[in-house]
């Protein structure tokens, strides 16, 4: 196997970005990274979109940090979406703090960081900020835009904002829009923030310090809902974090006690340690946000009139953030308008991670949808 | 209808309390209501136990606080559980904040709030106080032993602890153990509570202050779980809390904008102002810990071999909390013993909710269940 050439490259943005809310920005920077080769005709492009956490580094390795990038199972040479045949565009999204412009970015009209002073930004926004990049390769029309959970809302909403610009939309384990109980979570995640003293109302950057415990708690209340029950009683069960040997008893505290608190504090503090609390706010925000019926009275029907794309749709099983129900919600608002959309439900006991795990049955749908896509490009 | 009739009594016990945990307490008092009369022969006991949240204060108005008694609908005269017919007794539990001794109470040893140095009660130590306080009723055995959630957790710690002791065990919307996936949901509410500053290690108390944040936070995340998903869905959709005629548009801002979030943080609001953050703590810590299985190496029918007591198992079709399946196992485990059990499983929208809710089959399995148990009274 070929290894992954991989490129990082930052993106300057000077034209004002009028984003969703009426607000705009003057100036902003979006870090990228690509795979493979841009062909001759410019038609092997695919764009990889990221969800909450994610970044740029969808794979290989990171020259500076060793990190192997995200979805490194389903990008590069050979994998599903083969690097050896298309062009690969990772992209930080505008908010995010991985190097584009997000809230921790300094702001050069007060040379202090945004913190919450950054506008609020949609799917859209970064769909148009996406288009920008895609205007710096050349890019007329993508192949396909590619993504999993909120990653999917923004290859939806490349349909419908750009429907000439993509020719394939690839939503993995996604939904048209949150439900009540996907926003629930999303404000006990956002609550536990913003109440966190060190949050400062978003400018704690300038107090030196950062919203540990706020972050640690919206993380374990996201990471239950990325696992199946069953997953998570396949992996934890009611085990008992011991050493071999020691008593089973339980310890009768509020100590870590079981695997699964364990798991979840680890998670936790992992997660503190290198996500932005501002963006965090903002990327669930967007999730909350993103309702492309909404304009059209809550009819996605009428909403998915103006998309050209064909779609690929997958959902799991076992996935209860993102379930497979709200895919096929999808699906039959594109055959309600005679789209041709192919339609795949996985089953995988992994919950809503699933779209990030290696499956063969998953990987080989993608697979023989990127081969479609192939020969179609071969076509033109 | 005739009216209920309740009173509330306080019991003061001295002779010291073996715990779990290996503690005990020299000293508590449990905060007790009662309502209907107890027979001549004391046959027609019956003890509803608590879950989370709840109280001594069962059924009918408190003549101070004016407050409508947490199973008002299942209790009463000529209601499914009729006071007419049956003594009906409720026991505010050991470490809970509604009068009880618990973290709140003063310790005599020290004259100050036992805060972070109450010890860690389990399901086990409830059941028994409960047989204390029956003791001095001069009751020998309970016609039945009663609980929703964590109350029927109690239900069935009585069977085991006490087998001579309870004639029916009625097992609501319960579960014989905790999935990890319900430890990982109390482990993130104690870890919100734990991690705010005015928690102080327990003893917020000589602060004078309350980990109000913290409690709130945790008490969203407990509230998303009682409610199903459809139930959230059809209460609240993605409706927009705004002033009819108002702008539908979005506020592009964290403040709160869905319907859901409003409903949630006025719940987070309204729970910091009563409940006690240590029992919160406590409580939830009972309920990881119940597991009768664990002593018999995780095999619930071997646990099960010394029940004497008949059951009736309710669960709700929707409720995710504590599923079907978590019921059926219990039924299961009684069948590996040729037990008698009866069990209903009441197709219901409202989650975890259910058995506090008014719905006329569940009622009316609960209804006809009693009715046999007073013929058996009867009987005897």
């Amino acid at each position: 196997m070929t290894l992954l050439n991989t490129k990082t490259q930052s993106f300057e943005f000077t034209e004002p970005l009028s984003l969703s809310s009426g607000k705009s920005l003057s100036h902003y920077q979006l870090l990228v990274e690509t795979y493979g080769e841009l062909n001759a005709s410019k038609s092997n492009a695919i764009l990889i979109c990221h969800a909450l956490n994610a970044s740029h580094h969808v794979a290989g390795v990171s020259p500076d940090s060793e990190d192997i990038g995200w979805w490194d199972n389903m990008v590069g040479p050979g994998k599903p979406v083969d690097t050896n045949q298309f062009f690969v565009i990772g992209i930080n999204n505008l908010g995010s703090c991985f190097g584009s412009t997000g809230p921790m970015s300094i702001n050069p009209e007060t040379n202090k960081p945004y913190g919450s002073t950054f506008p609020v930004v949609t799917v859209e926004d970064w769909v148009r900020t996406q288009a920008r990049v895609a205007d710096r390769f050349g890019i007329n029309a993508f192949a396909a835009v590619m993504g999993g959970s909120l990653g999917g809302m923004q290859s939806i909403a490349w349909g419908l904002l750009f429907p000439e610009r993509v020719l394939n939309c690839i939503v993995i384990a996604s939904s048209a829009n949150l439900s009540a109980q996907n926003i629930a979570f999303n404000e006990v995640a956002r609550n536990a923030i913003m109440s966190d003293p060190d949050f400062h109302k978003g400018d704690f950057y300038e107090f030196n310090v950062i919203p540990r415990r706020g972050l640690r708690v919206a993380r374990m209340v996201g990471h239950i809902t990325y696992l199946s029950d069953d997953d998570m009683a396949e992996k934890f069960g009611r085990e008992l974090r011991r050493a071999t040997g020691l008593s089973k008893d339980y310890l009768y505290s509020f100590e870590t006690e079981f695997e699964v608190e364990s798991y979840l504090r680890y998670q936790g503090d992992k997660f503190a340690d290198y996500f932005d609390a501002n963006t965090y706010l903002l990327i669930t925000r967007a999730l909350d946000y993103f309702d492309p019926a909404k304009s059209c009275g809550g009819d996605l029907s009428k909403a998915f009139e103006k998309i050209l794309a064909k779609f690929l749709v997958v959902s799991f099983s076992t996935d209860w953030r993102f379930a497979p129900e709200r895919s096929r919600e999808i699906v039959k608002a594109l055959l309600d308008n005679k789209h041709p959309v192919s339609y795949a439900e996985i089953d995988a006991p992994h919950g809503h991670d699933a779209f990030l795990l290696d499956d063969m049955r998953y990987h080989g749908v993608v697979r023989s949808y990127m081969d479609g896509i192939l020969r179609d490009i071969e076509r033109i």
